[in-house]
């Protein structure tokens, strides 16, 4: 319906049609559905005075809220605060802390304080529990974070809110990541209309299952916290927990979604599928731009592998040539090596008869019955010169299951960040 | 017994007793055994004219033989033709034939045709059954062999063949290998003298269970086929599939072993655990070698898991740090940057108290009790800017089992290798 080369260049380009409903991309972020307001501040955890790292986003009211956390088994502090207090308010927040520039992950008794201290100084600030309010971070792990500088920034953001803070709060999450990723859409439906927006940070550290990437959804449908949760969870198995950047997940990956119901919409089993289809659109820009951010990247690689015999195998296969750093490598020098392609299809751990798959590049055959299609290599080098890389691989195994998984190239510059980061 | 460190240019170095025997480094590689006879030459596979690019090993009479090859589903001509051979000739081998420029993978047909031409005209040098030949192929996939040219130069091969030509035929079986791997040692046991030697190559596609690599061992000691196999497969396990460059493994991997007997010393259950030290000084030599002579690799980083419930999920964790890109790069840049190594960990699948686990580096305690000790950071630095990069990381599970992964760190120069390797 979208399809995956959609960049984040082409605002207002969303636009579909489900049943009696329609989708349409619209401007901002997090705060273009109604009910959210929100703004991002400088308090002095990054150095640079110019560089926004705290941002508040409230709710008028009580609202909704689901999570996606890191399965990593190190989890930071600000991710056992954040699920301890939804489960504590069954679902129910009023607002969101982030800071960025560094992660309060490994730092013990202290980090879980800060966390905590974070929640309370924000529920303060908005007027409610301690439990109504969830925290995210990103940064250097195993550092301690700067208490007094926060709070003060958590005091001076929640007074900045407004509707129009999401461009800064979209920016004051950013850690290496080179641009802001925001997105909204609204969705008319018989029973009127209701928005959904995000923003999302990358932009090393990304794999499947909640990497180094703090995603934040927003809408003003009327939806119970269960269904949100659904709603979060079948939206990121093909956006968020579809990407890689390095095949590495890390200890604060974090997904939220509220849920105002300011557009008086309310979700039930008929209208969940437009919920849906919006978090899908939203959640796959934000996604791809975490991709198209992704430290040192200078392409956007779809790798689609079909015709395996079910969804999951087709995704292994995918995820291994989307990690493989020869693949990645090959891509970035616009390199048709599909025999790197045909390798890393091999050691997927995924049974599958090399003679019956094929390699297209681009949309142009490469490898077919076990023989490379050379002549088509110069054409295929062409497209590979391009930002966007298409890899497609059919293991022709008879069972029409397929899966993409969206990554970037690997490049010098990646080295270069991760070499001098913490240094 | 060896320790871990042990550098390519420590030759004479190894030195060990295992009950009544004792071990010994000595010069040479592949011939340094009795019964052997090798020549590299130049037969125009790679372009330039000072490059060998094909190797003969032939023995004197009848040997036995064993091998191990690549898991990948995709596998190359030469790796089936061995394969048959192997099972034909029930484990004997009288003479080995390897290329190096051209990998004769994905090549259909004509590839089968052409690794069984090169055993034929092999067989045809040396004086024996077709079956008796086994072969090896490495470089750039699904490019067809110039079997003329391989013809010829393994005509020239054979006729050149002799006791020093280990050398040259160490370095004719490289790709991008900054250097030529070779080791060889002296066993004393009661019953006689007996010597083991070996080559091996890299340099990218590396990761266990037989990466782009070929490996070749020789001996002089008595054994059977079954019993040779067992010594590989055994040795195998913590040296040549212990060791990763790039997590990626190919479809050419190879490891041969061949023994001529011409030593009279016979291997039965007393003597086994000899030619089991042998065959482990030998290959670690050998498969550390292939790390640090991994593409763009500036160090060699040693990464044990110990604590472990068991031995697999050891190696696990320990291969999924020796993979990470961050972790790669960390150490590149000499970054004492232990929260890395914590994430990779967490993320390995391994269930663990990350409260109980402890980060060593270079010997130093880097993170306990879910904390850092960052004051040793500066000290770590020193040590992670030497050559060789010491990772401990005890899971604290109370089960005792440990494993080791040797890798390298990630540069841009690998970047650049595979980014232009083809084109």
């Amino acid at each position: 319906m979208y399809p995956w080369y959609r960049s984040m260049a082409n605002s207002g380009s969303i636009a579909g049609r489900l049943g009696d409903a329609t989708l349409a991309q619209t401007q901002g972020g997090i705060t273009a559905p109604a009910g959210f307001k929100t703004a991002g501040v400088h308090c002095g955890i990054k150095a640079s005075p110019s560089a926004l790292d705290l941002a508040v986003l409230a709710t008028d009211a009580p609202a909704s809220a689901a999570a996606l956390f890191t399965t990593n088994l190190a989890k930071a502090a600000p991710v056992l605060v954040s699920r301890e207090h939804l489960n504590q308010s069954h679902g129910i927040a009023r607002a969101v802390v982030v800071n960025s520039g560094c992660a309060n992950a490994c730092t013990g008794a202290q980090g879980l304080d800060h966390a905590r201290r974070m929640a309370e100084e924000t529920a303060g600030a908005v007027g409610c529990p301690p439990e109504q309010v969830l925290v995210a971070s990103t940064g250097v792990i195993g550092v301690a974070l700067k208490i007094d500088r926060v709070v003060t920034g958590i005091r001076a953001a929640a007074a900045a809110m407004t509707r129009d803070g999401g461009s800064d709060a979209a920016r004051a999450i950013m850690t290496t990541d080179p641009f802001p990723k925001e997105c909204a859409v609204i969705v008319q439906t018989p029973r009127g209309a209701f928005s959904i927006g995000g923003m999302a940070k990358g932009s090393g550290m990304i794999e499947p299952n909640m990497a180094t990437m703090l995603g934040f959804l927003t809408t003003d449908a009327q939806v119970s916290p269960a269904v949100l949760r659904r709603a979060l969870q079948e939206s990121a198995r093909d956006t968020f927990n579809a990407i890689t950047v390095d095949g590495e997940s890390s200890t604060n990956d974090t997904l939220f979604a509220l849920a105002s119901g300011s557009s008086g919409v309310v979700i039930d089993e008929t209208t969940y599928p437009s919920l849906l289809e919006g978090f899908l659109a939203v959640s796959r820009e934000l996604a791809l731009g975490i991709v198209r951010g992704g430290e040192g990247a200078t392409k956007l690689i779809a790798v689609t592998v079909s015709d395996a015999t079910n969804v999951d195998a087709a995704r292994q296969v995918a995820r291994t040539i989307a990690n493989s750093l020869l693949v990645k490598t090959a891509v970035h020098g616009a390199d048709p090596n599909w025999g790197r392609i045909v390798a890393a299809s091999g050691r997927a751990g995924v049974a599958f008869d090399v003679e019956s798959a094929t390699v297209h590049v681009g949309g142009i055959l490469m490898f077919e019955k076990g023989l490379p299609h050379d002549d088509a290599a110069p054409q295929v080098a062409e497209h590979m010169k391009g930002h966007e890389v298409r890899i497609d691989v059919s293991l022709g195994s008879g069972g029409g299951a397929s899966a993409t998984i969206w990554t970037c190239d690997l490049s010098a510059e990646y080295v270069r960040i991760n070499g001098e980061y913490r240094t």
